[in-house]
């Protein structure tokens, strides 16, 4: 039997595929934070191309892949779908557990699958330059990477705390092309207003945003690129489940359990999207199972609720699982998951009964992680550990209840710059963290106001 | 057209190629420093085991892959030959450059291709304990991901500094549950002589060999492991250029350069040895290039000469291209390829006329690194980086000579544990550093006298 499923390039997939044509109820749509109406395409062209906002409200089921972004993806797609023999053999499970790895792109995740075609679509409508934040690095090592591959500009505007304590993601994106700037810079307004009343600001996610935003709505020749929770980021990021219909029926199986980690949501999506079809019509049985930190539980624990997507309260409200906007998750290694929000479609499927949820501390997941690399040999990122965990617990429920499910789950990173977490953890340093009720009660209590 | 040129498991090689059997003349025996007669396998026993023993004398053209060793390489094996388009379209040359991708293992190097041979002799001929040395620990984390595989224990002597200034090799090595020491160590006599003598010591790679040996020595259930230099090594890499055979047959394509960058010679051989029969046979045109740097040039500027095989003078002597055992290489970034002798068979094709070296320093090499990175994706071990400036020369050579050749080369190891030395490079702050002949003629002085 063969580890590996491995397509050829000819068997890539050809379009992405786009849920919202069959989901059962409609998604909620975006809210002016002001007019408290839909936001409209103009709303948004200032900070995204064209193209990019007709994805994000399109309806239709199947969107072309443009051939150069194909020839793009080509250059580490399609990824391997690979049987973890030895992970069952160690658990004594009769599951088969398979595991996408997603890992093997050059930027170390799914998050290139995203970023080619965005870098693309501004490339086509005359953008020469692109603009976006980044907390630890993944992302803005993806845009780098794309931005070098169709030759445009990249400014990624790096979280302080992680610009100082980080510095390897940093040099990746310089090695590609990529600007770096600790944020809050001096480089917007937004960003001097921060330094201003605090000169020692060690950043956030939310003060990113608002300067990469700034950037690209101040200069003509300059788009925003956002690397989650919006739906043209899950759509170019089907291409994963699409591969893994092909390859799961080559090796003759029928997949009962699909797990991913979810911060935004977009790795999750990529996976799963394609298979709703499937669930909706003939395998109601079949699981999609979103996996997050105690640490910052949007799916498990925050409400179907109309917010801004970041900590400013600069962006259009969107419906979604929330912590609300001003909720700080603590300092968990999987910094990939520390978002206060969800992909508004990952939410709705929730909302929907479509998906489920569950949340874990950080020792259970490295315990996971750790077993992972002793048997599978990769070592993954601290976020991938997530659905590690998820997946080890659904194997070892199938050994209690003798039943051979096959269990499918995203290997969205490798974990080669996050070294540190696992050091954190071998040493019995890390905590298992579970953000309080009340502290999150609190943060929902400044949700913005819906009339 | 298919960039990637994939095998499935079931075309990977059943046996390692033996080039012994097909070289015009015999390979110099190893001699033992005292009597100065060839070491039989009774002096090699307490620190290898016998099979391993036989290998390195073996003149059988084919030997057995054993189907454990098989299943472990599975994991990631066969590895891809990727056709680099779009670095020929930058360079616009009319060469076909091929690399073969040899960083998608666990451990991120062709490194694992023998230590998990290793590991599999030693635990069939019941031991229970490896030790080695490891630098700045590709090898040192190959083999404690092979022991994890086999449950072995294994601990890795690593040289001060390294350990000191690069924590996340050592990381990954306690992941895989490997024991990781910094040499010299308070552990073995070696070690506590060295800091008797040097309390503040920051080691080397001779120190750390006397420390693993005398452990492996004087440990019943232990034995020693080398990740290069010897013949049986160089066998179990051939995997590498077997693959490669197959995957230019299926491109329609015949070889007419092989590249790769050397250090001890190990991913060099993998790649050409099996072309060796080729080139003696049908194709003297066939070129095998081995790329080292200027500031170690053992092909380049050494003699071939019976050395020993470490610093201190313990190991027997080997006929090889030496700069001496005690020269010193300045402190380049590619550790790798720091090492003042060559593997004998490679010195053994070089002293015949049957492959050719060049040497680089460090600025043209990470030069041609970024360029890869910036077109290809993929960020190249300093190592590795060797050999991509040898292929983009030989394609330049193409460009202006107006021919289409079809050019290789070994793509050792990927360089997510090296970024430092990409900001050095982006920020200016590399030497060219050329090591002096008179240096070089001084270190050859002290080389062993053979009666």
């Amino acid at each position: 039997m063969e580890r590996k499923i491995l397509l050829s390039e000819k068997e890539m997939p050809q379009a992405w595929y786009n849920v919202a044509a069959d989901l059962p109820t409609p998604l909620a749509p975006p809210i002016h934070p002001v007019t408290k109406k839909p936001v409209g395409p103009q709303d948004l062209a200032p900070i995204f191309p064209m193209e990019l906002i007709k994805q994000e409200v399109s309806t239709e089921r199947w969107i072309a892949i443009p051939q150069p972004v194909q020839e793009v993806l080509k250059l580490w797609r399609p990824t391997p779908l690979v049987r973890a023999l030895n992970l069952e053999k160690k658990l004594g499970t009769p599951a088969h557990i398979y595991y996408k790895n997603e890992s093997v792109s050059p930027a170390g995740s799914h998050k290139p699958n995203t970023a080619i075609a965005q870098a693309y679509y501004n490339k086509m409508e005359g953008v020469t330059r692109l603009t976006t934040e980044t907390g630890a690095g993944q992302w803005g090592s993806a845009i780098s990477f794309a931005c070098a591959q169709f030759g445009l500009k990249c400014k990624v505007y790096m979280v302080r705390v992680s610009y100082d304590q980080k510095p390897y993601r940093k040099s990746l994106m310089r090695l590609w092309g990529g600007e770096v700037v600790a944020s809050p810079s001096k480089d917007t307004e937004a960003g001097r207003n921060i330094l201003a009343a605090n000169p020692n600001s060690t950043g956030s996610l939310g003060i990113a945003i608002s300067e990469a935003v700034e950037d690209a709505a101040k200069h003509e020749d300059t788009k925003y690129t956002l690397g989650s929770v919006l739906n043209h980021v899950m759509l170019h990021q089907t291409v994963i489940g699409l591969e893994v219909e092909k390859q799961l029926a080559m090796a003759g199986e029928k997949p009962d359990v699909l797990i991913g980690c979810t911060g935004g949501g977009s790795n999750f999506s990529g996976l799963v999207l394609p298979f709703v079809p499937l669930k909706l019509k003939g395998r109601p049985d079949l699981r999609f199972v979103a996996v997050e930190p105690t640490a910052c539980p949007s799916l498990t624990k925050g409400p179907f609720r109309y917010d801004f997507g970041d900590t400013a309260g600069m962006t259009p409200l969107l419906k979604m699982n929330t912590l609300g906007h001003t909720f700080m998750p603590s300092g968990i290694h999987a910094g990939g998951l520390r978002y206060h929000g969800m992909s508004p479609i990952v939410s709705h499927l929730k909302e929907n009964g479509l998906c489920e949820a569950v949340a874990y501390a950080q020792n259970p997941v490295f315990e996971a992680a750790v077993m992972f690399a002793m048997t599978e040999g990769i070592v993954v990122a601290p976020e991938t550990a997530h659905a590690v965990r998820a997946a080890i617990d659904e194997a070892l429920r199938c050994k209690a209840e003798k039943k051979a499910r096959t269990i499918v789950f995203n290997l969205s990173g490798h974990g080669h710059f996050d070294l540190s977490a696992y050091d954190a953890y071998l040493n019995k340093q890390l905590s298992d963290y579970e953000h309080p009720e009340e502290a999150i009660a609190e943060a929902l209590t400044h949700l913005p106001k819906m009339d």
